[in-house]
């Protein structure tokens, strides 16, 4: 079956009504790149998902590959303002709890799934790679800050760089998040994070 | 260019001649498996990688899921045995220490190939998933085991779970799989293992 031609041409419109329809398109396609993989997330897919035609999709995002990255970046600066305010390992636990909830504050099920096709993409592209670069410390950034402000409030374990403690962290999530993409087991892992928690603080005498 | 047909009998041979076969089609299709994943290691490679004919590598599996699933629970079981040895961090530790030195005594890069092709397929195959979970328990048990040692010996913390404990470090693991899998820098990563190894170990007053 023919796809129908969509008229690329936009009439001229205000920065509110470019904005809006860009976070309509990186609403509608997060759930679709989630769902079926970067590979598999067709552009007919992308039109279903976001309710507009190809041509408005392609006026915002210069090509899927575009829209990924725009997708993964914003999903990142989410997830950032989340730790800025409470912690990655706060995000950890929000990741456990709140899996899918459409409502939650946190990018949940979505955020996991933009966030794997980012790890499997680096695995086995290089393009990708050199693309995604400068775009992904956005997360170190605000776990680096945050910890930061933890020493300054004197939160924190002394005897450890920041850097150390950042990579930790980071890590760990890494960990996290590869392991709920395999549909294991995640409902005893809330001590597992109070360990995690625990190690990146003051240490106190037993 | 048609690929020509072997014959899949085999004369009767002794248990060890077997066995050293099925041994070099493990060793073989390994680096096979590591290098193109499980969809790109085609027979044609599988039979250049182990030198063997498709005839006889199937004569010891019988298909190429039964040979990589052999593939990972062999490697799953040699690296139980450096776990039961030396701990997980130690088997961290030599992840970043020797990726790929072929003389060493971790299996190394083609390992962390291995492991990686299982953590995808968990993710993407549920057929696999089912065919995994009875043998994937080697590593946690050998983790836990080598944790109830420690115990034991009064080297561990005595406030948390065993159960917790293994669980903590799996997770790490698996954070410094995908971490090396998306090719990321590694250099700076052995103070972060020390914080992991003195976060399981019995506290001391600061």
């Amino acid at each position: 079956m023919p796809v129908p031609c969509h008229d690329h041409s936009m009439p001229r419109v205000s920065q509110d009504h470019l904005e809006a329809r860009r976070r309509q398109i990186l609403d509608g396609s997060r759930a679709c790149f989630a769902r079926f993989g970067y590979e598999g997330a067709t552009v007919r897919r992308l039109e279903e998902a976001t309710g507009l035609s190809r041509g408005a999709i392609f006026h915002h995002f210069k090509d899927k590959e575009s829209l990924f990255l725009a997708l993964a970046e914003d999903e990142a600066a989410r997830m950032a303002d989340v730790v800025a305010e409470q912690g990655l390992v706060q995000v950890m636990r929000k990741l456990l709890e709140k899996p899918d909830d459409p409502g939650s504050a946190m990018p949940g099920a979505d955020w996991l799934g933009t966030r794997l096709e980012v790890s499997r993409r680096l695995r086995t592209d290089a393009d990708f790679r050199l693309r995604w670069a400068e775009r992904s410390e956005q997360l170190t950034a605000a776990t680096r800050a945050r910890l930061q402000w933890q020493r300054a409030a004197g939160n924190l374990r002394e005897d450890v760089d920041i850097d150390v403690l950042t990579s930790y962290l980071e890590l760990f999530l890494e960990g996290l998040v590869s392991h709920l993409a395999m549909g294991l087991p995640a409902d005893d892992l809330g001590p597992v994070l109070d360990v995690v928690e625990e190690s990146v603080r003051r240490h106190r005498a037993q």
